[in-house]
């Protein structure tokens, strides 16, 4: 029994999560016009209305998350006060982001590729590491961070432990949100797990 | 033109790090018998002389992985002294594993899967984060580690910070050695970045 193609409801938005899905699942090389036709559950020629191709599946995912980055950087308390406070408040919302638009990020931080769109996305995810780093440099110069950490090397490990969420935090979970974890990431990265002697 | 296949010189090691070299360049599940033939320059039966398939080297790829971690919970300091202390060896002492295991404990990290190895060493990986977790909730039980932060969230973070060393590190790089890196580890995951008040 075959069943008949379901009609296009869609709007780019909820194409675009079915196709995130997919990427994710399979990775974006492996995704083919036809993965994406099945898992929607309509022809490609009714993707093709939407889109240009799963390239621009791609371009509108990993900007999703890369604008939802990018505009943390914009907020008032990124922007104002000691560094070493702006970056406590960018790396409490980069967890934010990162909980609230999961399988975007999800997509942005497995990106590695050679097409354009992913070059793209790879220059604009170093350009966002940049922009944080010079705000660790400029707590250290304030002398609200330990210099005897190099810069580059502290900001990997603070990125690499905000990025391992994606591994396991599903929404709706039980127990933590994404504010208990911001909260610990905080807590771990600038006040340390010892007690205070 | 073609080459002629190479003499079968390996020896089981040898052979396993071209093995471990193609699971994380293709994955696991895309390496075919053929593609190791490929890669090792010699016959899939000059393979089958040296293991019984595919499942055979990845199980012992993962166990060399496995083997290092579990290896640092029977060294002394892990043992001995006061479990704040044993858990920032046991945190200095998975970074050094990890680069200098680095093939083998990515492969690792990338394990998920149905074959019976897959699960084997998934189990393995949970039974080693269940031990550091319980040290993590003997030092705070001693009043050593803030207990604000829930454990379990500490230890995947923690983790999570670790582990994403492998997406970066690259062994005789230039600058970072394996030392550099636990320091900066341990420095940040116990005393955090702020400067002490």
């Amino acid at each position: 029994m075959s069943t008949a193609p379901r009609r296009d409801t869609y709007t780019p938005e909820t194409l675009l999560a079915v196709a995130v899905r997919v990427f994710n699942e399979r990775g974006y090389d492996g995704t083919s016009m036809e993965h994406l036709s099945k898992a929607a559950g309509i022809s490609k020629s009714s993707i093709y209305h939407h889109v240009a191709g799963k390239e621009e599946l791609l371009r509108r995912a990993v900007s999703r998350a890369l604008d939802g980055l990018f505009a943390i950087l914009d907020e008032q308390h990124a922007r104002e006060g000691r560094a070493v406070n702006r970056l406590e408040h960018v790396t409490r919302r980069m967890v934010g982001v990162l909980t609230a638009e999961l399988p975007y990020v999800t997509l942005l931080l497995r990106v590695r590729g050679n097409t354009t769109t992913e070059q793209w996305a790879m220059e604009r995810r170093r350009e966002f590491d940049h922009q944080v780093a010079a705000l660790f440099k400029a707590a250290v110069a304030d002398g609200d961070l330990r210099a005897d950490v190099e810069i580059r090397l502290a900001t990997r490990l603070l990125f690499g432990m905000i990025n391992s969420i994606v591994e396991w935090y599903r929404p709706g979970g039980k127990g933590m949100d994404g504010e208990q974890i911001a909260d610990a990431v905080v807590q771990l990265a600038f006040a340390g797990l010892r007690t205070e002697d």
